[in-house]
């Protein structure tokens, strides 16, 4: 069963190397030689905030690199676990570290009793999933008593740590929305399978927890996006682990980042059937609306991890019909938007088109979209926060003063 | 009483403006034609990130400026909610509209039944502070129907919220650390003095009260720090302002940003007596240590801020011995370290060097410092984000990758 999946993701790399073969081999940047010169625009486009050995987004070619290594060849070969330690560590483990590391994820992730009792008694389920996450994390930090201890060493523990115990938050959070009771971690399960059992209750088939496992895979890093950096910036001030990974929770849940594979199964819904994808776009375009799932700052090519999961889109789709018909819709609809503006604007659909479809099929509510998000991302947010400790610096860009000169303080009674 | 106040931050004001006189009056500069040509350093420094007619920091005369009006008017005449209410709207209020303010205030500072029980419900009091001020606030959003609304009009409300709730939490988290019993706040007292009332105990003086809201006025925004800089980059992606504060209160809690008063009077402890100074910096000077509570990214003169609490910590000095011992060697620490590094470098105390004898002096423990930094502060980062809000668009930096080129996934049973 899982051998299917690992041949649909070597075809979708060999279709990525067809097309974008004729595109020049990037070349790599060598250190960088403070300060630079860079053109900055609005939210800080173009500004270098920092050197980075993790992770590489090529938009020309429609490369995902995490430490040298293609995120294709990671989705067929390797596990969300092995891709921690390797986006934490700087390299794959041997067969004993990833046995030691997967031990440690496997402990961690079973909450001790004060720290299920401290997020059983947040009052969850009333806001939006994210902010319930937010705050069990705040509260785990509570609980840690080596929060405080900011050297590499013991961040890098506690970087474990939530890599582990953010899938049980996820499951709790999902499962206390609906009154339905939460589950402890079955540590002996890979944290993908565990995750959708968490979440659902039930233990999941090989097939959904292998696709799960792609899908933190491939979410796990991603350049300096708006979250990874909200998380260095917090721990910039020497602030701890725990407050900087809440931020960029708070950060991931804006509609502008981790919440677009929601809003994509929002429209698959509204468009409703596959007949319908011609009207609904026209109307769209005419309306200058914004097709969600489509284009991204950095990629100019096909995104690289819509690739892979559109093949798994299209497979888990084919056990539920009204699955099947979002997946239609979807395939329409790409290509819809391809032909018009495909080549002329290299727009593409992005990693959030085909992600909400194959979430859908496992039956998860779209709420918990970003959530997962954020389960994956962790490994991400914490191997950056890592590097950047190493040598740090405080973040403090400029805000450009365009208010009044210095005026008189006006008392109360002579105010207009 | 307070008039002493008064008349203390006048001297103050008139010593500064004859001290810089001097120095050439800034060029106000007009609005940025983006993208701008930076050079960038490390931490982003010297990058523009956005335009802003909140506040205003110049460095070479020591001004502090509000939206137009220097920090030493606003310490002399204002109150911190007059303050809240320059930051957050762009102008000073009419007495209807201030007494509006203030009743609204008021009213959002009694937490509701449900919210007193979320908070108290949390396990605070085993960690830091700050961190027990973050989970609280998250938790408060999570209470908040309204928290989801992301209009710049409903995200103004929130702020106004959170200015108010800050105090009590505060207050919370200062008593449970010693088991007291926390206290509802009294919206019959100004915010500063009921702060005060709700980590002590009892009503403060008059002069205590007014001591307390110069200090709020006075750390209420600081151009773009680390803090309030990560609370407009998670709001940038859309998220909510919850998310948005709670960041920043994870990033105020970091030792390079927050804590710094705590340090500085760590070290006068340290000190011991005013015998001790020149022994004691003697040493520190020939072992490159950092002096804490001098210096400034941004002053190059004289911090305005100390030139205001250097007269109040010598006033509530007088009341206790051992403060009066701890202010004596802060003032013969200054002479040394100006006399030896004023000139030349350009090093004066900070806005950290006297924030802790005062606090101290009101018998405020050390480690809620940076809480109530963050009950000021809350005014900025709210009325920042609000800004930015209005021209949002998603903070998203570079990152340079200096790692491998693309390299082979090897198998598990092939690694070295």
């Amino acid at each position: 069963m899982t051998d299917q999946i690992k041949e649909l993701i070597k075809a979708a790399k060999e279709r990525a190397v067809k097309e974008t073969d004729s595109e020049p081999e990037p070349a790599l940047t060598s250190a960088v030689d403070w300060p630079v010169d860079c053109k900055v625009g609005l939210g800080l486009e173009g500004a270098v905030a920092c050197e980075t050995t993790i992770g590489y987004v090529n938009g020309s070619k429609g490369w995902l690199i995490y430490r040298g290594l293609d995120c294709f060849e990671l989705s067929e070969f390797s596990t969300f676990e092995e891709t921690s330690y390797l986006l934490i560590f700087g390299k794959l483990p041997t067969q004993k570290e990833l046995d030691e590391f997967k031990a440690k994820l496997g402990k961690y992730r079973v909450l001790t009793q004060e720290e299920w009792d401290a997020v059983n008694a947040l009052p969850l389920g009333k806001g939006h999933p994210m902010s319930d996450l937010r705050s069990a994390v705040s509260v785990l930090g509570l609980l840690d008593p080596t929060s405080e201890d900011t050297s590499v060493e013991a961040e890098t523990e506690v970087a474990i740590k939530l890599i582990a115990k953010l899938p049980v938050i996820t499951g709790i959070v999902a499962r206390t929305r609906h009154g339905e009771k939460p589950l402890q971690a079955n540590p002996d399960l890979s944290l993908a399978a565990d995750l959708v059992r968490m979440m659902s209750g039930n233990e999941p088939t090989e097939e959904d927890a292998r696709v799960m496992d792609v899908c933190l895979i491939l979410h796990a890093d991603h350049g300096m996006n708006a979250s990874t950096f909200t998380s260095m910036v917090v721990n910039s001030s020497l602030s701890d682990m725990y407050s900087s990974i809440v931020a960029g929770i708070g950060s991931l849940k804006g509609p502008l980042h981790g919440g677009a594979n929601e809003a994509v199964l929002k429209t698959l819904e509204e468009i409703g059937s596959p007949d319908n994808v011609d009207a609904w776009y026209k109307k769209a375009r005419e309306q200058k609306r914004k097709v969600m799932g489509f284009g991204h700052r950095v990629y100019k090519a096909y995104d690289p991890r819509a690739r892979v999961l559109h093949p798994l889109a299209e497979l888990l789709s084919k056990r539920d019909p009204k699955i099947q018909s979002l997946y239609e819709i979807a395939v329409k609809l790409e290509s819809a938007v391809i032909s018009e503006l495909g080549k002329e604007k290299k727009i593409f659909p992005n990693v959030d088109f085909y992600s909400g479809i194959v979430y859908a099929a496992m039956k998860i509510e779209t709420e918990m979209f970003t959530p997962i998000f954020a389960v994956s991302r962790v490994a991400g947010w914490t191997a950056r926060v890592l590097e950047y400790l190493k040598k740090n610096r405080i973040f403090r860009p400029r805000g450009i003063y365009v208010g009044p000169a210095r005026e008189e303080y006006v008392p109360i009674d002579k105010r207009g």
